[in-house]
This record gives C-alpha cells, sequence and structure tokens, in this order.
C-alpha cells in the first residue's frame, strides 16, 4: 500500500478538474467593512473590497457586538474550559438559548458550536430516537444536513428542489405509521430561492411527518424581529425544529436548533457532536446574544441589506450579466465552468480589488459554477457600478457572452 | 405515530437510571479563577471554586492571551463572516496552522471548529479516501473519535485499552495489503493513563499503518514546548497524524490536525465537516496564537499544573479516598454508581461551593461513574484540604467506605 501516491492522486484530481482550492489570505479592516488586507500578493497587505461575505448586515462589527464580547472576555475570560455538562455551560449560554426560543416562539433552543454541527447532531439523532424513522429531503439541502442525515443510518428519499408535489408522491407511497422527518431549508444560499413552507406544513400535517428547517441564510435577515422566513410567513409554530447559525447574519459563530422542550431535552441528552465537545466560548456566546437582541429590535440592517441587494440586481441586470433569478439578497452570477469562474475571480482580485469567491463542486452542482455576490448595507452605489464594469470588461476579454 | 411519547419516554430512561443532566450555570471570575459564580441557588449568584475545568493551565485568563484576543476584536470583529473557501480565511488562521505545524514538527495543520470535529471529519475522510481502509480503533477511544470511524463506513477492529499484543494479533490478521490506520490517545482523559506510543509506532511499522492520534489533553500540557505526550516521548516524527484542540490547555476553542502537506490538503480539499461550515472566529484563533506561543517558550504553567495535581493525589490517598492510578494531571476519584456520584457533586457544591461534575454514561462505562478533579496552578494546597475534608465527611454521612 503506497500511502503516498493514494493521496497525492486525490489531490492530482482536484488540480485536473481545475477545481483545486486555494484560500484567499485576508483581513476585514473593523468598522470599515466590506474593505478589508489581502495578502495574497507579495509586496505586503494591499486594499480589497469583499463582495462575498455572510455577515449579511455587517453585525460582526456593530458597537453592541463587539462591547459585549469585550466585557464578556474581560469578565469570565477566553474559553469555557469544559463541555456543557462539566463545567462550560455559563450563564451566557442559557440566557442565549432564552433569546433565541423566544425568537422563534418555541419553547426551548440549544447551542451547537456551529450550524454544521447542529445540523449533523440533531438530524442523525432525532432519527435514530425514532425507530424506522423515514427522512424526506430537499435535493438542495446542505452538506450538514445531508451529513446528519446519512449518519443517522435512516430510509432518506430525496425530493426535487421545492417540489411539493413530488414530496407529497414520497410522503403517500411510505407507510403510513412509519415515523417521518421532512428536512429543509428557507432560503437556499447558494442561488437565493425560497421554499414553499406553509405548503411542506400542510404535507406534514397531512401525513403526520416532523418538520426539520434550515434558517441558516435567513435568520437576522427576515422577520420582522429577524426570526427568518418561518416570521416573515408567520409559519414558525408550524415547524417542529427551526436550525440556525450565529456565523452570519449574527456576525458571530456559533449554531443552534429551537422546538419544544422535550425534543430540545433529547438532543441535549443523546446527540454526541453536542454533548462531547468544549462548549462556545462564552465571549462568542456574548457576543452573539447582544447582536441577536438588537436585530429583533431594529430592522434598519435588514431594509438596508435589501435595498443594496435589489440595487446590485438592477445594476447587474442592466449590464445583461447572466444573474439566477433569487427573490432574496443573494445575487449569484452564473459561469458554469470552474477554471472561467477561478479566473474571473482571479482578476477581478488582482485588478479590480474585487474580492468575491468562485463557487464549485461540491458546494454547487458540476456544470453550475457561479460567482455569489452578498452585497451589504455597506456597498455603496459607485461600487457596485465599478464592479459590474469590471466584469463586463473581463467578459469581453474572455469572449464570453453576455445576456442580451 | 406518537412522536411526543417517543421523546418523553427518551427523557425518562435518563431519569429512570438516574443519569439525567443537569447543567450548572456558572461564570468563571477572569483574573480570580478557579473562582466563579455558580446561577444554580435562588439567592443570585453565589461564589464557588471550580474543580473540574480543562482549562488546566488557567490559560483562558492569561494576559497575553486576553489582550491578543481584544485587538483582534477592534481590528477585524466578531466573526469570520465565512467559510475558509468562501471570505473566512484570515490571516490570524494561517498564521497559526504554521505554529501548530511546527509545535508538532510536522509540515502542515489544518484548523477545525473544535476538537471534535477536527477528529470526525479527519477520520471519516480519511479513510474514505482510502479504498478498503481498516481502522484499528483503541477501546477507550473519545466519542468525536468513534463517530469519525463510524461515518467512515470502514471496516473497524477494537483493540483492548493500551493492549499492543492485542492490537498486534488484530493487525496480524488483517490482509496484508489493505490500507491501515491506528486511531488512539496519548492521554485518556477520564482515566489519566498514557498510551504506549513508541510501542505502537513500532507495530505501525511493521505492518505498514498510518497512525493517528489524538493529544487533545496534552497538547501544551507535556513536552518542552507544549507538544503532547509525543514530544515528552520524542515520538512525533513517528506520528502520520496528531491531533489537538484549542478549547483545554490552550484556554479557548477550536480543533486541529498537523500532519505532511500531502494528507493535509486531502482533508482540506474533501472533509465536508471542514469545507462546510463559517471558519473560526479571527478573535478566537487569534487568542490560540497567543497562547500557543506563550506555551512553547514557557514552562512554568506545566511544571505548577504538575504540582498541584501531585499535592492533590497525595492529599486524597492519605484521606484513602478511592482514587484511580493516574499517571497524568487527571486525579479521578472513582463512585460506580450514577446517583451517588450525583449526590456527593451536589452535596459538594450546594454544602462546600466546590464544583465538580459527577462524570456518567455515555462519557464513561456504566459502573464506572466518577468524579474527575483537575487541579491547576491556581488550586492552593489550603483549597485541597478542604476537598478532602469535605468528600470524607460526606462519604461518612453516606455510609460509604474509605479505600485503607
Ligand atoms: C444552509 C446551511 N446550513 C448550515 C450551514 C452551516 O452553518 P455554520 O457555518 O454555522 O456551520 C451553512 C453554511 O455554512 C449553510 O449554508
Ligand atoms: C479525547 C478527546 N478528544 C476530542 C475532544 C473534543 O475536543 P473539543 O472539546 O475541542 O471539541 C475531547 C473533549 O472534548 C476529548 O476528551
Amino acid at each position: 500500500m503506497d500511502y503516498q501516491r493514494v493521496f497525492a492522486q486525490a489531490i492530482e484530481r482536484l488540480h485536473a478538474e481545475g477545481r483545486y482550492r486555494v484560500f484567499i489570505d485576508i483581513l476585514r479592516n473593523k468598522g470599515a467593512f466590506p474593505n478589508a488586507r489581502c495578502f495574497a500578493g507579495h509586496n505586503g497587505p494591499k486594499p480589497i473590497t469583499v463582495w462575498c461575505s455572510n455577515d449579511y448586515l455587517a453585525m460582526g462589527q456593530h458597537p453592541a457586538v463587539i462591547a459585549a464580547m469585550e466585557e464578556a472576555l474581560h469578565d469570565v475570560g477566553a474559553g469555557s474550559g469544559g463541555t456543557r455538562n462539566i463545567g462550560g455551560n455559563t450563564h451566557y449560554h442559557v440566557e442565549l438559548e432564552g433569546e433565541l426560543a423566544d425568537l422563534h416562539g418555541k419553547e426551548a433552543a440549544l447551542l451547537f458550536t456551529s450550524g454544521y454541527v447542529s445540523n449533523e447532531a440533531t438530524l442523525s439523532t432525532i432519527a435514530k430516537i425514532l425507530p424506522g424513522c423515514i427522512i424526506f429531503s430537499d435535493a438542495l439541502n446542505h452538506a450538514s444536513m445531508i451529513a446528519g442525515i446519512r449518519n443517522s443510518g435512516c430510509e432518506k428519499h430525496v425530493f426535487r428542489h421545492n417540489d411539493v408535489a413530488h414530496l407529497e408522491e414520497l410522503l403517500a407511497a411510505a407507510p403510513a405509521d412509519a415515523p417521518k422527518l421532512i428536512a429543509f431549508e428557507s432560503v437556499y444560499s447558494m442561488d437565493g430561492d425560497v421554499a414553499p413552507i406553509a405548503e411542506i406544513c400542510d404535507l406534514a400535517d397531512r401525513y403526520n411527518a416532523l418538520t426539520y428547517l434550515d434558517e441558516v441564510h435567513a435568520v437576522g435577515m427576515y422577520g420582522a424581529r429577524g426570526g427568518g422566513i418561518s416570521e416573515r410567513d408567520a409559519v414558525a409554530h408550524r415547524l417542529t425544529i427551526i436550525e440556525g447559525t450565529l456565523g452570519k447574519a449574527v456576525g458571530v459563530m456559533g449554531g443552534y436548533i429551537a422546538a419544544d422542550r422535550n425534543i430540545v431535552d433529547v438532543i441535549r441528552s443523546y446527540a454526541p457532536g453536542f454533548i462531547f465537545t468544549t462548549s462556545l466560548s462564552p465571549v462568542l456566546v456574548a457576543g452573539a446574544l447582544a447582536s441577536v437582541k438588537h436585530l429583533k429590535a431594529s430592522s434598519e440592517e435588514r431594509e438596508a441589506q435589501q435595498a443594496a441587494a435589489a440595487k446590485l440586481k438592477g445594476i447587474f441586470a442592466e449590464a445583461n450579466l447572466p444573474t439566477l433569478p433569487s427573490t432574496t439578497h443573494i445575487v449569484p452570477l452564473m459561469i458554469g465552468d470552474p477554471v472561467k469562474a477561478k479566473r474571473i475571480s482571479d482578476i477581478l482580485l488582482a485588478e479590480y480589488g474585487a474580492y468575491v469567491q468562485p463557487i464549485n463542486f461540491p458546494t454547487v452542482p458540476r456544470g453550475t459554477e457561479r460567482l455569489r455576490f452578498t452585497p451589504g448595507p455597506a456597498h455603496t452605489e459607485e461600487m457596485m457600478r465599478e464592479l459590474a464594469d469590471a466584469l463586463v470588461e473581463i467578459w469581453d476579454r474572455l469572449e464570453m457572452r453576455l445576456a442580451a
């Protein structure tokens, strides 16, 4: 067995497909975001504009968040020093769980070290607790949900993306008395479209299925208090479990679920991914707490972000750039080829100081490689026009066709 | 299907076995650790002494760590705002990976959001990359390694804890040309014993197996620079992959692996648990960087901690309390019953202001429930004598037998 050869070949395959990933080394400038410094070149850090951050509302630099983190740092220190059960349960954790339960109108909430872990741990555990559980999963579900479903060992049926008729077919074909769980997202982050949550809940009622909704890209962004699409559409009470992250619109790091008390207690008590790990640093929890509280009371950031996204979509449309029909804050530009997507991204960074990461397989299906822009409250119309001009110039240089 | 009944029964089972977990709600006092405040009672926070933290060296309150985190907070903000590939690769991440590679004498290192995730993601991915891989796993391996091994879908053989002869039997019985991986820990955190790393590496050489060592409870604690037991025993270069956490002796949060460049690149490129998640907050990374650097240069904390552990072991032995024969910094007191372990812990907290969490199944096997003490540089001899006196009094009250 020649291990080195196998590892080298695995890397070779990525180069051959043009999807070997090079991480761009940056530091954002707090207080001046989307400005950042890039360490890729050789002449020291170079100023760039970030167009692909998931800190959608720039809460990661909000004074209330920074102040709360600084206070926690000085009050209790850097890490929690233990798992939630063994010394790592701080008062901040307890408070934030209360705040998140309230945000989604649920009895309880539970924190995890990330949104990825919350999906993996919850889905794999809940399905194991329900003997014979069948999981119905949207075709475009995130890798973390897929991991949780796979690790549950349950029977799984994949329904076509957002296709309620197909979901119903699959539900109807399953044994009536088997436990069922429908797992889906609200905002699909790579396309920017939204699930028909109410219709899926109707089916769940009809077929006595539990529902699991990933609101990772919607928490903080939609609804009067930032409770996500389920708040905006007034369907939060119909969902069994709502899952979210603290690392995107909230601007910090961590993940959670909200559900009724018993379900949260089951996950808390049985999920290895929750039990056997150092709990979130109290510094992060304090920051997330301040951010969630702020976004419950203020819609200013949400509105400014939506305005920026609408503006960028308009500017791209005028320039005939091939955007996908997103109905949300996400602005994807279809390229359809990994090498070209990387090329465009490289030129934007090197020549225009604009940073937008190419999105390739396995994050999106092969052949649908794209650039994904997430303008925020701080991206100005001028920046957007410069960006569109740069893209048109590059399209021309690479002899690509514009949409019109 | 009555979902509520199934969930309620799952919780009932825990109560019936006496292992339903109640999290103690605390805030540590930075600068005064092991002192903390407990929010369990009704009359506001009450001062307690923490005896079960994994912040072994109190690095979570070290001025250099706090200062570095404060600086990062003000320089770049709260969260990273993206996955490592999409906007979340900061200069701090790159620097810390370099520092960790150097700590273990490896070509490269890779950060994860936790030690749990580093184990799960690396083990499940590496074994998938090697077709037909067989994993040899120590019987007391941590839940996160078990999760990674299970999720790899590979054939797995469990060898008796630290039993090199048994491991050799299993290796010899496997096909000579099959890829093989031996997964084990250096310090086993619930018993405090240490693996025979060199002997296991000898077997790995003989049977052409890769080695994967979890140094989670040893990083920062052993070796002249805190490189773990593998540094102390001068065997780091013989291990294929060394895994560690930033949440215990380092005092912050996060996890990592260190290995040769190709292996790290494979995990970086293929592991869903690494790829599809918001990267560690730069604030945490900055703190961990300061902590790792400090512990490379200073042995003061390690020595003080070892002295405290030796002192507590001595005091417990004098009092005939039934400690396990730990050869490390961990001081486990065997109880052997979940209800009694919880009872003793409750009395210690309520009457003596001493916080030590009872350790029960699934963290340790049923019937080996225990109290696990982790004295640190700041626990004084007086605190230790008071603790031992309290335990002897409780032993007497509960009519339990002392060891003599
Ligand atoms: C839909 C979805 N769910 C879950 C996650 C994971 O959340 P986190 O970044 O907090 O791990 C992500 C992205 O990272 C996501 O896009
Ligand atoms: C042996 C071992 N490995 C891994 C972990 C996980 O590390 P982390 O707490 O950083 O997730 C732990 C404890 O939590 C552990 O005890």
